[in-house]
């Protein structure tokens, strides 16, 4: 296991301990616990998004709480949930009195946790949520998965929820808005993802799967969840063509849209391949009458070591373009306005 | 080879000209040469700085190239000099009549390439250049390296000698200026890091060296040049010790000094593993009475899919760290003021 780590047990505290060193001025921990993460300074009246997830996707999920996007991220240990008891601290916390968005990603542990911490706010605190849960793995809906929304993995896609879902809380929209942009930006984008090597869960210490030294794996989920087709790694203009084709068939958008685009890196993929892959979708998205409306490439939601990528695509309408296009400043994520 | 890549003589123009389809408001290719890259849009009067290098180092050097850093960028194949030829062209196309800086790293091939540039720029357009080259690697100094600088190698520290010029040169520094603020930080930066595998050139198609399953490698370069020492991977914490030992005996800076850092992650490295190596970093500095102005953390200057980080140290004055403050904008670094 060739990773830099302690003990394994002490594997995400200590990351933890290493990040608020990092941002003192973003950062800050509630109640003690490392694991309930909030916002320094808050907007009063703003509303306030919450969000939660298993460790090991940074910059997933806690590197989007700042300016411009999230205000709270309960933190999981690696691919496990954060207790109901950590997001209502933090829920807590990061309320100003309009109300909490909780937003994270589509996977059993996490809406159970949410949905208890949900009550216990609203009863212990009165504080009112409303819940959007990210569901774009186009994965979720080939001919092997299950075909429905409720079978997608909540996947790197939600970069642009949490994107139009944080500006639209910035620029000072209340729950209501915030839960529909969210919604909206939900029920819109899709991801696909294919993966070339595994990763490996440090309490675990050995490879959450096996994978040839000539395979990939279209569709693979973000925890090695199993996806549409693995076979021998082919040149990268038809892992694209694949990957593209089934995205499109998947995706709402269609020739004549503008779409956000999103080429994200699982971890060890370097950043010239990512590039090099985005020339491959460009130019499928030219030819399929699709404009680009802007891309985000490097890595937003990972695994880890593994190695690999996916591709999101979003058709935006000109209330999600200003809203990705509004200024964002957290520990692990900067743009200026366009 | 599991790369995301066509034929490996394809690998860099692709990428190059994802890197255009991505970025097509910020960055420009000069006479048609993809590899000659320029800003968009000149401020008349300033300095310019050309940088270059051979690729397989993204962001280094060429997501650079924006608002507060560098104005244009000379690519090489992968780990490869430019040409004296695209040096040129870029020079002639981001030159506004106040001189060019040349900055880069300390390798025999981009001093030569370099150097007849800046004496073509001279005799064929009248423009005035003048070079800092970036030598931080504190392997160069160890006992089995040659123990001056000019065996040191320019690594990941190079960032902060773009950050401090590159803001000298958008505050309206003349070249004189931009060019002893470079120098100013280029001798004040040490990095030192630790490969943990190798990463393969795609022409060559096998790994640049062997490691072992259970090896580690600190003081390796970014091409796989031997570094101090190699033997058994160690916990995190000792591996942090051994780097900071042979950094702080290197670096310039001593108690009672603030300094800024770089946590890098060479490619393959998770983020988290980067925060739980700053954790061990910040504790040693302050144990060394040693304040932290302030920590990036992230990929700055990368060896493919190479697994490994390293860790760079300057110690700064009230100027150097105005300049670090400053905002920056370019496709592969964003930084707000401070």
């Amino acid at each position: 296991m060739k990773k830099f780590i302690n003990q394994a047990d002490d594997f995400i505290p200590e990351m933890l301990a290493g990040i608020y060193l990092a941002h003192p001025d973003a950062l800050r921990c509630v109640n003690d616990d490392p694991h309930c993460l909030a916002r320094v300074g808050a907007t009063p009246g703003k509303v306030a998004i919450v969000t939660g997830g298993g460790s090991g996707h940074l910059p997933l999920f806690l590197g989007y709480v700042g300016e411009g996007m999230l205000d709270g991220c309960a933190v999981g240990d690696v691919f496990q949930s954060p207790s109901p008891e950590q997001i209502l601290a933090v829920t807590q916390a990061v309320d100003t009195g309009a109300g909490v968005l909780y937003l994270y990603g589509n996977y059993n542990g996490d809406i159970f946790n949410f949905d208890m911490a949900a009550e216990m706010a609203e009863m212990e605190s009165d504080i009112r949520t409303r819940t959007v849960v990210a569901a774009d793995d186009s994965a979720g809906a080939a001919p092997s998965g299950e075909g429905n929304a409720s079978a997608r993995r909540g996947v790197a896609g939600i970069f642009f929820v949490y994107k139009c879902a944080g500006a639209a809380a910035a620029n000072g929209g209340c729950l209501d808005t915030v839960a529909r942009v969210a919604q909206k930006a939900g029920d819109r984008v899709r991801t696909l993802g294919v993966a070339l090597s595994p990763c490996i869960v440090p309490r675990i210490g050995k490879p959450g799967f096996q994978i040839g030294d000539d395979e990939m794996e279209i569709g693979m989920g973000i925890h090695g969840e199993s996806g549409i087709r693995r076979g021998p790694t082919l040149p990268a203009r038809q892992i694209a063509d694949e990957m593209m084709s089934w995205l499109l068939a998947d995706s709402p958008c269609q020739s004549g849209d503008e779409v956000a685009v999103l080429i994200n890196g699982l971890g060890a993929t370097p950043l010239e391949e990512l590039y090099l892959m985005y020339r491959h979708v460009h130019h499928t998205l030219s030819q399929s009458g699709i404009r680009v409306f802007r891309v985000w490439v490097g890595e937003f939601a990972t695994a880890m070591e593994m190695a690999g990528m996916s591709i999101s695509l979003m058709p935006v309408d000109e209330e999600l373009k200003a809203l990705l296009a509004r200024e964002a400043n957290t520990p692990m994520f900067r743009q200026f306005s366009a």
